[in-house]
């Protein structure tokens, strides 16, 4: 399923996206698209629930709705730094030997399709198309990478937008510039992993106003979300909900010689194969 | 006044202290000492409902119940790194140009004498007395260290619990020696800031198996309370109930020579002046 989330900011309804600019609203039987549901085992009964309302024809027009992010506000959001052997190369970093872990401000998430604010001051503010993951199950010192999968309720586009001078030239840790409102763009859709096939063979792609920034496969990836999943449950407790961000590959802006950072007017689009694709204007 | 949460984990309801071991109930009143709570304007309303019922004798003795953190799992916990002139120079890095940004699970939070639980495969538990400051209003580019006080809730006794291999020798980042399960004993107090007096005048201290590791006062901070959420407030948008932990003061294990770590079966004890006292259990 391709769950969504569509009204306006802070009142979104929870929906099934059911193709053809169409959806079912489901918002008589789940609250939310939040950790409680994702948690809940009542994937297959909603299934089911939108078969039947498809075939009753009980079909909605997505038109010109907002889409929000398609899961709730997270307990928290984690983020794997140069997780793809290329962006690692073009950053001049080694590949690392194991994940990198940062954070973003869960507050960061928006809608898809809304505007990315650049920060006051702001020089630096940069794209990354990303797979993120989004947590089912309460995951903690997990012991395979197949327990790990169980954990996982499905993927999602992300835009891990950055503030590099804040990331890097503002003090040790890279929080600073990752955590920005409106720095993290997810959706359209919450794809379960059956619709999503194989994770490790999804194109990736960003665009600024046209112009392909960034053009890369899962295939690249040096640590796969079951990997990711398992590693970070030995450190901390994963809960239903949560969206860890699994890198970025290249062609950030921070990576041009010389760089290009994003600025107001400008429009990115970006997209994952199955995933679907996002449109952000951005805001000076 | 004192806030406190009393019950078992999960299912704690809100009171006040008020002294001699005596707490009035506040959950008739009061849904939870959370961020809608705190923003809500109604601390004067719950100060007057307080004082009727003590005059009216309307008080329970905490006795041995459980005290749960005083105030609702956050959105987020933000750390600031280095901000004691002498912890700083312990580790042997430079007093901070700015503060250094890094940030904790949100599920870290626990009860101030709840279990600490060193993490598998652990060898570097670590402890750290510090300061919290309570976020009351949303603040997004405040401009003043005035307004910065307006947006301060209250403040907290925190032992900012640290896995030192995990947060320095396991990739570039400190979150993931930060955030493990039971990391952030709070309380037993918050307490508004007319009670706390002077903030940079409190004394901290912090004893293992009665032996004093920390023992230093806030007027030894590099960035105060209001200098920090200032500055937090022009990277991202701080949220009421948010937690910022605000660095520590020296005489953590890793500081000593040769370095000191907790092991099952320790008591910690520690405290701040007019912010009460903390006594966690370490468990292996």
């Amino acid at each position: 399923m391709r769950f969504i989330r569509v009204g306006e900011a802070g009142s979104e309804r929870p929906g099934v996206d059911v193709g053809d600019g169409r959806f079912v609203d489901i918002s008589d039987i789940v609250t939310d698209i939040d950790g409680d549901f994702l948690s809940s085992g009542r994937i297959d009964e909603v299934r089911a629930v939108v078969a039947d309302r498809v075939a009753a024809g009980s079909v909605e027009l997505l038109g010109d709705r907002r889409l929000g992010a398609p899961f709730a506000r997270p307990h928290q959001i984690l983020c794997i730094g140069l997780n793809y052997r290329d962006h690692a190369e073009e950053t001049g970093q080694a590949v690392p030997a194991e994940p990198i872990l940062f954070t973003k401000a869960p507050n960061t998430l928006i809608g898809p399709n809304d505007d990315v604010q650049i920060p006051r001051t702001s020089t630096k503010t940069d794209w990354e198309v990303e797979l993120g993951v989004v947590i089912g199950q309460r995951a903690s010192y997990l012991e395979s990478d197949e327990e790990a999968e169980a954990c996982i309720a499905g993927y999602v586009t992300v835009n891990d937008v950055s503030e590099r001078a804040f990331q890097i030239e503002r003090g040790g840790q890279w929080s600073k510039g990752k955590s920005c409102p409106t720095f993290n763009p997810a959706g359209p859709f919450l794809v379960t992993p059956d619709e999503v096939g194989d994770v490790l063979d999804l194109g990736l792609w960003l665009d600024v106003d046209g112009e392909r920034k960034q053009d890369s496969s899962t295939a690249q990836m040096v640590f796969s979300p079951a990997f990711i999943v398992r590693y970070l449950s030995q450190f901390l407790a994963l809960e239903p909900g949560d969206l860890i961000n699994t890198g970025t590959p290249p062609g950030v802006g921070m990576g041009f010689t010389p760089p290009q950072y994003l600025r107001g007017g400008e429009e990115i689009r970006l997209g994952i194969t199955r995933l679907g694709e996002q449109r952000q204007h951005v805001l000076a």
